[in-house]
C-alpha cells in the first residue's frame, strides 16, 4: 500500500510500504477514509535530520475496520471508526482514569513498528481500547468534523476542561491554528461568554469569531498583553488556553491570566524552562494541561458533531489525496493552509 | 512600644518604635498576645543588605482589640482576634472569591508604613476584612494552635486544597518545616490515606508521623525520588505538596508526582525558572499553589483547633519573649528550632 514517510526537514514522500496485517490478537486493521496533517507534524517537518530509511508519519485517521483480532471486543468488520492520536488498552488504571496518554500498554502512532495515520491503511494496536465506533451511516459531509475527534477538537477541549472553563469564566485563547480555533469552540461549548482569541491571521480569526470568539487581539507580546488587559478591566481572564507551544506564548499567557487563574497548555512545548518564580506564586497562577487524552473525550463530543451543532471540521481549508500530502505539508508550513484533510 | 526590626542578614533587633494609633476609620489596634517567626522571615534574615534604619518584620499575630476605627464592623474592644499574614478589605472581587492575597486594597505586614507582627501591638489596616474573631474565653493552652491559623496551618492547607487532596489521593509532602508538617496535618484532615513525608530531621518527621504521615523518606534528589516511587508501585503520588521553595524541591516534586497529578507549591520560590518542558507536558502534570489566602481558610479550620481535634501548635518547639526574638531567629536558621512562638 501507499503511505507517507518523512525523510528529514522539508522532505515528506509517499512510498510503497508493507500492507498492514494483524500481529497480535488485540490488533485491528483499518482502511483509512480520512486522515490529516497536524500542526505537530510540522515540528519534524521543520527540524528532522536527514534519514535515508525515513519514518512513517501521521497520527489522525478515521476509517473502516477491515480485519480484526480475536481479542478485540465490540467491533466487527465494516465498522466506521475514529482513532485518537495515541493508542491505549482502555483497561489500565490510567485509561480508566481518563488519562489514556499515560496508558501502561499504549503508545504513539508512527513509531516502534506502529503504522502512521497518513496512509491507505493502519494496523491498530490495542484496538478494543483505542478505536471509537461511529454510526456507519454517517453523512460523508460530516467526515471532516468527525475526523477532528482524533486530535484537534479533543485537544482544544482538553485545554478548556483542564482550565475549568464554565459559564463563569472569561477565557483567552492563544493561537489561531486549528487547535486554537477548536479551543474557542470548546470554550464556547462549555458556556464561556467572553472568549478573547489572540491571533493575527484574519482568515483564521474570522473563523474563530464564528466559533465563538467575542474579541480578537492581533497584537503580540507586551502589546498583546496590554490589549487583553484593556478588554478585561485590567485584570486578565480566568482561563488561558495556550495552543502554540512556544515559550513566548506561555509568557503571554502568564501576562493575560487573572490572579488565581489557570494557564492551560496544549501546544507541544518547544521550550525547556518556564518563568514560574515568585511573581506567579504571589498571584496564585496554575499551569496545567498537557498532551490531550483524546480517547477520553470522543464519546462526549460526538453528539454535537453528529447532530451538526458544532462543525470543527471547518478548520480544514484544503483537501488532498495521498499524492498531494507533501504539498499539504508545504502549505501548512507556509501558513497557506490552516489544516489539510487527506482522502487517501 | 517595643518591636522587632531587621537591619540586615543576621541582624534582628528589638527596638523602641512609635505606639500604633488609628490612622484610618478602617483601622484597628491590636495588643499582641502571641506572635511567631516564620520560615519565610529567614529569607531576609539570610540575605538582606545592611540597612541603618531597618525594617519592621513579622506577619503572624494573635491578640486583643484595643482600639477600633469608626468603619470597622463586627468587632469591639476586648475581642480576641487572629490576623492572617496579609491584610485585605474583605469586600473586593478577589476577597469574595477567596483570594484575599490579591485584594485590591490589601497588602503585606511590615511594609509601607504598616506594622510588623513581632511587637507589642499592631495597627491593623482594613481591620473588618482582615481580622477573625476567636472565642474570648479560649483556653490559653490553645493559643499556640490558634496562632498557626495566621499562616502555617492555612498555608499547608492551601497546598492540599489546590492539589485536590481527598480520600482518593495519595500525597507526598516535601519539607519537614512547620509548613510541611501542617501540610501533612491538612492532607490527613482532607482524608488522604497515604502521606509520604520527605524530610531528614528525625524530630520533625516524628511529629509528621503523629500528624498523619504514613511513610518518611529521608533521602533527597534522585535517591529520594526512587524511594517514593518504590513506595507507590513505581507510579508516584497523585498530589505533591511542596513546602520548601527551592528549585530542587520542585524538581523532586516533578519526579515523584504521578502522571496526571498535581505539584502544589507553597514554599516561597527562591528560583526564577522551572523545568516544565515536554516531559511534564506528556505526563499532564499540573503546577499550582502559591501564597496562601489564609483569611479564606481560618473559619473553616477553626473548629478542629478549638475543639482540640487538631493541634498544629505542636510545630512550635520554642517559646520566647520579645527580647529573645533575635536568638529565636538564630535557632530557626540553625535548625535548632522548627518554629519559635513569641509571647511579647
Amino acid at each position: 500500500m501507499r503511505a507517507t514517510v518523512i525523510h528529514g526537514a522539508g522532505d515528506v514522500r509517499v512510498e510503497d510500504v508493507p500492507d498492514p496485517v494483524l500481529r497480535q490478537p488485540t490488533d485491528a486493521v483499518v482502511r483509512v477514509l480520512r486522515a490529516c496533517i497536524c500542526g505537530s507534524d510540522l515540528w519534524p517537518y521543520q527540524s528532522m535530520k536527514p534519514s535515508p530509511e525515513g519514518q512513517r508519519i501521521g497520527h489522525e485517521f478515521l476509517g473502516v475496520v477491515e480485519d480484526i483480532g480475536a481479542d478485540v471486543a465490540g467491533f466487527t468488520c465494516g465498522d466506521l471508526v475514529v482513532a485518537p492520536f495515541v493508542w491505549s488498552d482502555g483497561t489500565c488504571e490510567f485509561c480508566r482514569a481518563g488519562l489514556q496518554t499515560s496508558c501502561r500498554h499504549g503508545g504513539p502512532w508512527a513509531a516502534d513498528g506502529v503504522d502512521g495515520g497518513q496512509g491507505e491503511a493502519v494496523r491498530v494496536p490495542q484496538a478494543g481500547g483505542t478505536l471509537v465506533k461511529l454510526p456507519t451511516g454517517a453523512d460523508p459531509a460530516l467526515l471532516p468534523s468527525l475526523m477532528t475527534l482524533s486530535d484537534v477538537f479533543p485537544t482544544g477541549h482538553h485545554a478548556a476542561v483542564k482550565a475549568g472553563v464554565s459559564p463563569r469564566t472569561s477565557v483567552t485563547v492563544i493561537g489561531d491554528g486549528a487547535v486554537g480555533l477548536c479551543a474557542v469552540l470548546a470554550a464556547r461549548r462549555l458556556g464561556a461568554e467572553q472568549i478573547i482569541l489572540m491571533g493575527r491571521h484574519k482568515d483564521r480569526t474570522d473563523l474563530g469569531r464564528e466559533f465563538g470568539a467575542t474579541e480578537v487581539v492581533a497584537e503580540r507580546g507586551t502589546e498583546g498583553v496590554e490589549r487583553v488587559r484593556e478588554l478585561t478591566a485590567g485584570d486578565g481572564t480566568h482561563a488561558v488556553l495556550e495552543c502554540v507551544g512556544y515559550r513566548e506564548a506561555i509568557e503571554t499567557g502568564l501576562g493575560v491570566v487573572r490572579d488565581g487563574g489557570v494557564v492551560s497548555r496544549v501546544g507541544a512545548p518547544q521550550y525547556g524552562e518556564l518563568p514560574l518564580g515568585f511573581g506567579t506564586f504571589l498571584r496564585n497562577i496554575t499551569l496545567t494541561g498537557g498532551v490531550a487524552p483524546a480517547r477520553a473525550y470522543i464519546e462526549g463530543l460526538l453528539p454535537d458533531v453528529l447532530e451538526g451543532r458544532l462543525q470543527p471540521g471547518r478548520v480544514f481549508d484544503r483537501t488532498t489525496d495521498l499524492r498531494g500530502v507533501p504539498d499539504g505539508y508545504r502549505a501548512m508550513a507556509n501558513r497557506q493552509a490552516i489544516k489539510v484533510l487527506i482522502e487517501p
